[in-house]
Protein backbone atom coordinates (compact mmCIF):
# COMPACT_ATOMS: atom_id res chain seq x y z
CA UNK A 1 0.00 0.00 0.00
CA UNK A 2 2.35 2.85 1.22
CA UNK A 3 4.77 2.26 -1.98
CA UNK A 4 5.80 5.80 -3.70
CA UNK A 5 3.11 5.57 -6.21
CA UNK A 6 0.93 5.89 -3.64
CA UNK A 7 2.58 8.37 -1.69
CA UNK A 8 3.19 10.62 -5.30
CA UNK A 9 -0.98 10.47 -5.42
CA UNK A 10 -1.29 11.59 -1.73
CA UNK A 11 1.69 14.61 -2.73
CA UNK A 12 0.02 15.48 -5.83
CA UNK A 13 -3.22 16.14 -4.22
CA UNK A 14 -2.66 18.63 -0.92
CA UNK A 15 0.43 20.57 -3.37
CA UNK A 16 -2.42 21.23 -5.60
CA UNK A 17 -3.90 23.05 -2.99
CA UNK A 18 -0.99 24.38 -1.91
CA UNK A 19 -0.39 25.66 -5.47
CA UNK A 20 -3.98 27.19 -5.97
CA UNK A 21 -3.10 29.68 -2.97
CA UNK A 22 -0.66 31.20 -5.28
CA UNK A 23 -2.95 31.57 -8.30
CA UNK A 24 -4.01 34.76 -7.66
CA UNK A 25 -0.82 36.32 -7.02
CA UNK A 26 0.76 34.81 -9.51
CA UNK A 27 -1.62 36.05 -12.46
CA UNK A 28 -1.67 39.15 -10.74
CA UNK A 29 1.68 39.20 -11.57
CA UNK A 30 1.48 39.11 -15.07
CA UNK A 31 -0.84 41.75 -15.46
CA UNK A 32 1.33 45.07 -15.30
CA UNK A 33 1.01 44.91 -19.24
CA UNK A 34 -2.14 43.77 -21.22
CA UNK A 35 -2.55 40.55 -21.72
CA UNK A 36 -5.41 38.19 -23.03
CA UNK A 37 -6.72 35.19 -21.55
CA UNK A 38 -5.49 33.10 -23.79
CA UNK A 39 -2.04 34.83 -24.37
CA UNK A 40 -2.00 34.76 -20.19
CA UNK A 41 -2.65 30.83 -20.35
CA UNK A 42 0.42 30.37 -22.63
CA UNK A 43 3.02 33.21 -20.55
CA UNK A 44 1.72 30.81 -17.32
CA UNK A 45 2.56 27.57 -18.95
CA UNK A 46 6.13 28.74 -20.29
CA UNK A 47 7.31 29.87 -16.82
CA UNK A 48 6.26 26.27 -15.81
CA UNK A 49 3.09 27.78 -13.45
CA UNK A 50 0.03 24.87 -14.21
CA UNK A 51 -2.95 26.31 -14.91
CA UNK A 52 -6.06 25.14 -16.60
CA UNK A 53 -8.48 27.26 -18.79
CA UNK A 54 -11.46 26.17 -16.56
CA UNK A 55 -9.76 27.98 -13.98
CA UNK A 56 -7.93 30.76 -15.38
CA UNK A 57 -10.84 32.64 -17.04
CA UNK A 58 -12.94 32.52 -14.28
CA UNK A 59 -10.69 33.84 -11.69
CA UNK A 60 -10.02 36.70 -14.50
CA UNK A 61 -13.36 37.43 -14.66
CA UNK A 62 -13.47 37.67 -10.97
CA UNK A 63 -10.66 39.92 -10.63
CA UNK A 64 -11.84 42.22 -13.35
CA UNK A 65 -15.46 41.94 -11.34
CA UNK A 66 -13.31 42.98 -8.11
CA UNK A 67 -11.86 46.19 -9.60
CA UNK A 68 -8.77 44.95 -9.51
CA UNK A 69 -8.15 45.07 -13.51
CA UNK A 70 -8.78 46.81 -16.59
CA UNK A 71 -10.50 45.38 -19.58
CA UNK A 72 -10.86 46.29 -23.11
CA UNK A 73 -11.78 44.96 -26.19
CA UNK A 74 -8.99 45.64 -29.18
CA UNK A 75 -10.68 44.84 -32.34
CA UNK A 76 -7.83 45.95 -34.84
CA UNK A 77 -6.46 42.28 -34.46
CA UNK A 78 -7.68 38.82 -36.55
CA UNK A 79 -10.30 38.33 -33.67
CA UNK A 80 -11.66 40.83 -30.90
CA UNK A 81 -9.73 40.14 -27.80
CA UNK A 82 -10.82 41.47 -24.43
CA UNK A 83 -7.28 42.67 -22.86
CA UNK A 84 -6.97 42.65 -19.04
CA UNK A 85 -4.26 44.33 -17.17
CA UNK A 86 -3.87 45.87 -13.24
CA UNK A 87 -6.17 48.52 -12.28
CA UNK A 88 -4.17 51.46 -10.03
CA UNK A 89 -6.22 49.19 -7.48
CA UNK A 90 -5.13 45.79 -8.75
CA UNK A 91 -1.86 47.23 -8.33
CA UNK A 92 -1.46 48.47 -4.79
CA UNK A 93 -3.41 44.74 -4.13
CA UNK A 94 -1.11 43.28 -5.27
CA UNK A 95 1.95 44.85 -3.91
CA UNK A 96 0.71 44.09 -0.68
CA UNK A 97 -0.17 40.69 -1.91
CA UNK A 98 3.32 40.26 -2.62
CA UNK A 99 4.81 41.69 0.56
CA UNK A 100 2.52 39.18 2.38
CA UNK A 101 3.47 36.44 0.58
CA UNK A 102 7.05 37.10 1.36
CA UNK A 103 6.00 37.24 4.92
CA UNK A 104 4.28 33.76 4.82
CA UNK A 105 7.11 31.99 3.35
CA UNK A 106 9.90 33.62 5.79
CA UNK A 107 7.70 32.36 8.40
CA UNK A 108 7.01 28.63 7.27
CA UNK A 109 10.74 28.14 6.41
CA UNK A 110 11.38 29.26 9.52
CA UNK A 111 8.60 26.88 11.40
CA UNK A 112 9.86 24.06 8.67
CA UNK A 113 13.24 24.34 9.35
CA UNK A 114 13.13 25.03 13.15
CA UNK A 115 10.39 21.64 13.33
CA UNK A 116 12.63 20.10 16.32
CA UNK A 117 13.55 22.89 18.25
CA UNK A 118 11.92 24.15 21.81
CA UNK B 1 -12.83 53.88 -1.86
CA UNK B 2 -9.90 53.32 -2.83
CA UNK B 3 -8.25 53.63 0.90
CA UNK B 4 -5.79 52.19 2.80
CA UNK B 5 -8.52 50.28 4.14
CA UNK B 6 -10.13 48.80 1.44
CA UNK B 7 -7.09 47.77 0.21
CA UNK B 8 -5.70 45.83 3.31
CA UNK B 9 -9.63 44.15 3.51
CA UNK B 10 -9.20 43.12 -0.08
CA UNK B 11 -5.41 41.72 0.77
CA UNK B 12 -6.58 39.89 3.79
CA UNK B 13 -9.09 37.90 2.12
CA UNK B 14 -6.49 36.91 -0.11
CA UNK B 15 -3.47 36.03 2.27
CA UNK B 16 -5.95 34.21 3.95
CA UNK B 17 -6.46 31.79 0.92
CA UNK B 18 -2.31 31.65 0.92
CA UNK B 19 -2.20 30.55 3.96
CA UNK B 20 -5.00 28.16 4.35
CA UNK B 21 -2.74 25.79 0.96
CA UNK B 22 0.31 26.30 3.78
CA UNK B 23 -1.66 25.02 6.53
CA UNK B 24 -0.99 21.08 5.89
CA UNK B 25 2.57 21.68 5.56
CA UNK B 26 2.78 23.45 8.33
CA UNK B 27 1.03 21.16 10.69
CA UNK B 28 2.69 18.12 9.51
CA UNK B 29 5.92 19.79 10.13
CA UNK B 30 5.41 19.84 13.99
CA UNK B 31 4.20 16.34 14.20
CA UNK B 32 7.29 15.03 14.18
CA UNK B 33 7.19 14.60 17.69
CA UNK B 34 3.66 13.39 19.81
CA UNK B 35 1.12 16.51 20.37
CA UNK B 36 -2.84 16.76 21.78
CA UNK B 37 -4.46 18.83 19.69
CA UNK B 38 -4.24 21.79 22.16
CA UNK B 39 -0.64 21.52 22.54
CA UNK B 40 -0.03 21.95 18.96
CA UNK B 41 -2.15 25.02 18.62
CA UNK B 42 -0.18 26.27 21.21
CA UNK B 43 2.50 25.48 19.62
CA UNK B 44 1.71 27.07 16.17
CA UNK B 45 0.66 30.36 17.61
CA UNK B 46 3.98 30.51 19.25
CA UNK B 47 5.41 30.52 16.17
CA UNK B 48 3.07 32.90 14.63
CA UNK B 49 0.95 30.30 12.61
CA UNK B 50 -2.60 31.73 12.70
CA UNK B 51 -5.00 28.45 12.82
CA UNK B 52 -8.55 28.38 14.71
CA UNK B 53 -9.70 25.83 17.13
CA UNK B 54 -12.17 25.18 14.47
CA UNK B 55 -9.95 24.53 11.42
CA UNK B 56 -7.05 22.83 13.12
CA UNK B 57 -9.14 20.11 14.78
CA UNK B 58 -10.76 19.06 11.83
CA UNK B 59 -7.71 18.58 9.84
CA UNK B 60 -6.06 16.63 12.67
CA UNK B 61 -8.79 14.13 12.53
CA UNK B 62 -8.78 14.41 8.68
CA UNK B 63 -4.86 13.84 8.24
CA UNK B 64 -5.42 10.64 11.04
CA UNK B 65 -8.10 8.83 9.24
CA UNK B 66 -5.61 9.28 6.49
CA UNK B 67 -2.88 7.32 7.64
CA UNK B 68 -0.46 10.42 7.79
CA UNK B 69 -1.12 10.19 11.76
CA UNK B 70 -0.49 7.83 14.47
CA UNK B 71 -3.38 8.73 17.51
CA UNK B 72 -2.87 7.51 21.03
CA UNK B 73 -4.56 8.34 24.15
CA UNK B 74 -2.56 8.74 27.13
CA UNK B 75 -4.51 8.76 30.62
CA UNK B 76 -1.71 8.99 32.80
CA UNK B 77 -2.40 12.95 32.87
CA UNK B 78 -4.35 15.15 34.59
CA UNK B 79 -7.12 14.07 31.87
CA UNK B 80 -7.07 11.46 29.22
CA UNK B 81 -5.54 13.23 25.95
CA UNK B 82 -5.22 12.03 22.27
CA UNK B 83 -1.50 12.85 21.22
CA UNK B 84 -0.70 12.55 17.23
CA UNK B 85 2.13 12.01 15.47
CA UNK B 86 3.62 11.53 12.03
CA UNK B 87 2.92 7.90 10.62
CA UNK B 88 5.67 6.43 8.60
CA UNK B 89 3.38 7.43 5.67
CA UNK B 90 2.78 10.92 7.18
CA UNK B 91 6.35 11.27 7.15
CA UNK B 92 7.32 10.17 3.38
CA UNK B 93 3.74 12.56 2.33
CA UNK B 94 5.54 15.31 4.56
CA UNK B 95 8.92 15.06 3.00
CA UNK B 96 7.72 14.68 -0.59
CA UNK B 97 5.30 17.62 0.30
CA UNK B 98 7.86 20.02 1.27
CA UNK B 99 10.53 19.79 -1.54
CA UNK B 100 7.18 20.20 -3.21
CA UNK B 101 6.40 23.57 -1.64
CA UNK B 102 10.07 24.79 -1.73
CA UNK B 103 10.41 24.02 -5.32
CA UNK B 104 6.81 26.31 -6.13
CA UNK B 105 8.22 28.90 -3.38
CA UNK B 106 11.33 29.31 -5.71
CA UNK B 107 9.10 29.02 -9.31
CA UNK B 108 7.03 31.67 -7.78
CA UNK B 109 10.19 33.64 -6.85
CA UNK B 110 11.24 33.47 -10.64
CA UNK B 111 7.99 34.24 -11.94
CA UNK B 112 7.27 37.37 -9.74
CA UNK B 113 10.83 38.70 -10.30
CA UNK B 114 10.80 38.47 -13.97
CA UNK B 115 7.73 39.61 -14.33
CA UNK B 116 8.85 42.49 -16.63
CA UNK B 117 11.28 40.70 -19.00
CA UNK B 118 9.95 38.61 -22.11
Amino acid sequence: MNDKLDIQTHVDKLSTEMRRGLTVLVVMSQLNEPEYAYSLLKKLEEKGFEISQDALYPLMRKLDEQGYLNSDWKVDESRPRRYYQLSSLGEAVYNALKAEWKEQFEQVIHIIYQENEK
